[in-house]
């Protein structure tokens, strides 16, 4: 029974073949987000703060921090993304009591964060290229830390999965050569996106079911990848998911501020049994009841967690 | 490579591993419809015309047609079905060219629609009973006819799912000896509901994959069964749909006339790699751009089948 276990100060999270699915918030990542690469440049986490409250409200149960941002004023990133993430980190966490995933390539910048982190945060990520093999894995090893084992080389990310199997394969045998056991790390199996290539799902369906198997590990993916370019993506997104549940995989890294990807994570839990007598669907169905009132998701998730903790039950005023 | 070839007078639907999935559509059916029934009971065939144009407008492949309706003056549905399962048939038939499944727990019922059905029609259903194989697969054999096999006999329906596997296998070498080959035997695996038991949708995933490694059968259910009693249920047959298509399940029935379980069979179609170029997608895409500007689904759908088909793009009128 493999268990990845993550911790905040204060919250455990395991990621696991009998728990429900662990649903990484994105958000918090300047790429490819012009305003928030700016906001941070300037000395400003005002969208940072929103993004991590707002994440964790709408059922995020780890929040990932990319610090990779170019500034400007100085393009090296060895130099600004250090100092950024252990910023970063130390405001998310002083706001919400989830715990983190620390999200970058720059190796300083991982070492940083995970300085900075309380608890036993999620380092994201190790290929299998050779030198960021041999920078990730003693990090990992030091920390004591579970890491995202990315399933591409020093030849690139292969349109085969039996090569993307291979580095897998090799990355957990490498890690093993370092102490760290197979339940400390969580393969991303590279998922492509449909419309540019047709056998895109069955290929991480497939991939999914034989680490698990074969290689006993979790498994997580950067689910939206799989709907890019295609019209009404939350759609596919939305089937995406409770395929990917149902073949085994047992985390992503997704957008849990939008209703449709919830619910579809959501109702794959309870079909996987992992939701004992649906009680957190029954829960969340009250939230839907809410949103489509016209409540914004985040507000009506907020309301359902204040009153399901029986803080009194206390309602927000509706702006 | 297991075929289960369907046909109307004109058009020919084949349920397979590797086709898209094959949506029946369910609600020409009087069951817990009182209104219907009453309609039916006084010659009044219009809701059942709506229903056959609507589903098929929506995407239905396949459409069920059950006549178990109890008259108020004669309570004998061994009289009053074989008629009336015979005119529906007629009726429908005329209407439009997908091929039908006959749905009927009475056999002269069933065998007044295969009197009357044009092509090949799915029979709709035997069991594991004795009386019940004994009666309709002579008939299967007769009409050389697929047929849908139920997985429960004469001790009803067990909550093991190894039993409803052995029952599912009990019913395919019956049949063999009759001379009806597996691939023309689609196995309904019996779907429970998620909220009475909590391992309802990993057995029908399990089973799924076992009836058809095991027994290279198609299989099909009665996909809303497994959210019976819940709020939201479309949130949890949105997410079951994918999961039973990724396990392997081939067709269900369902009702087609709801865009959110279209939607979610659509995106899984695509996502097993049934749907080249996304092509259907895309163009079910549109419909739903219609939908979200509060057109009805089926008027949207209709109007891009029309388009699609290239008969000068009319479009209808809104009411």
């Amino acid at each position: 029974m493999t268990r990845t276990v993550i911790e905040s100060k204060s919250r455990t999270v395991v990621i696991g073949f009998d728990e429900p699915f662990c649903v990484i918030g994105e958000r918090i990542n300047p790429t490819g987000r012009k305003k928030l690469a700016a906001e941070l440049e300037a000395g400003d986490f005002s969208t940072v703060e929103r993004d991590a409250l707002e994440q964790v409200a709408c059922g995020a149960m780890v929040l990932d921090v990319n610090a990779g941002v170019v500034y400007n004023s100085n393009p090296n990133p060895n130099e600004t993304e250090p100092p950024l993430m252990k910023a970063m980190i130390e405001l998310v966490q002083g706001l919400v009591d989830v715990p983190l995933c620390i999200d970058s390539s720059v190796p300083a910048a991982l070492e940083a964060g995970l300085a900075a982190a309380e608890g036993r945060p999620l380092l994201n990520s190790v290929t299998g290229e050779e030198e960021r093999l041999e920078r990730v894995l003693p990090l990992v090893r030091k920390y004591n830390v579970p890491v995202v084992a990315i399933s591409n080389d020093d030849t690139g990310i292969s349109e085969d999965p039996d090569v993307r199997f291979a580095v897998a394969k090799k990355i957990v045998e490498r890690a093993a050569d370092y102490g760290i056991p197979a339940h400390d790390i969580v393969v991303d199996p590279l998922v492509m996106p449909v419309g540019a290539m047709a056998s895109a799902g069955q290929q991480v369906f497939a991939l999914v079911r034989r680490l698990r198997d074969e290689l006993g590990v979790n498994t997580t993916c950067g689910a939206s990848n799989i709907s890019f370019g295609l019209p009404h993506r939350h759609g596919i997104n939305a089937a995406f998911l409770p395929m990917a549940i149902g073949a085994g995989m047992t985390s992503a890294i997704m957008n849990p501020i939008r209703p449709v990807e919830m619910e579809a994570v959501r109702a794959a839990n309870f079909l996987m049994n992992h939701d004992a007598n649906g009680s957190a669907w029954i829960a969340f169905s009250r939230v839907l009841d809410q949103v489509a009132e016209g409540t914004p998701f985040a507000e009506a998730s907020r309301a359902a967690a204040e009153a399901g903790a029986g803080r009194g039950g206390r309602r927000r005023r509706r702006g």
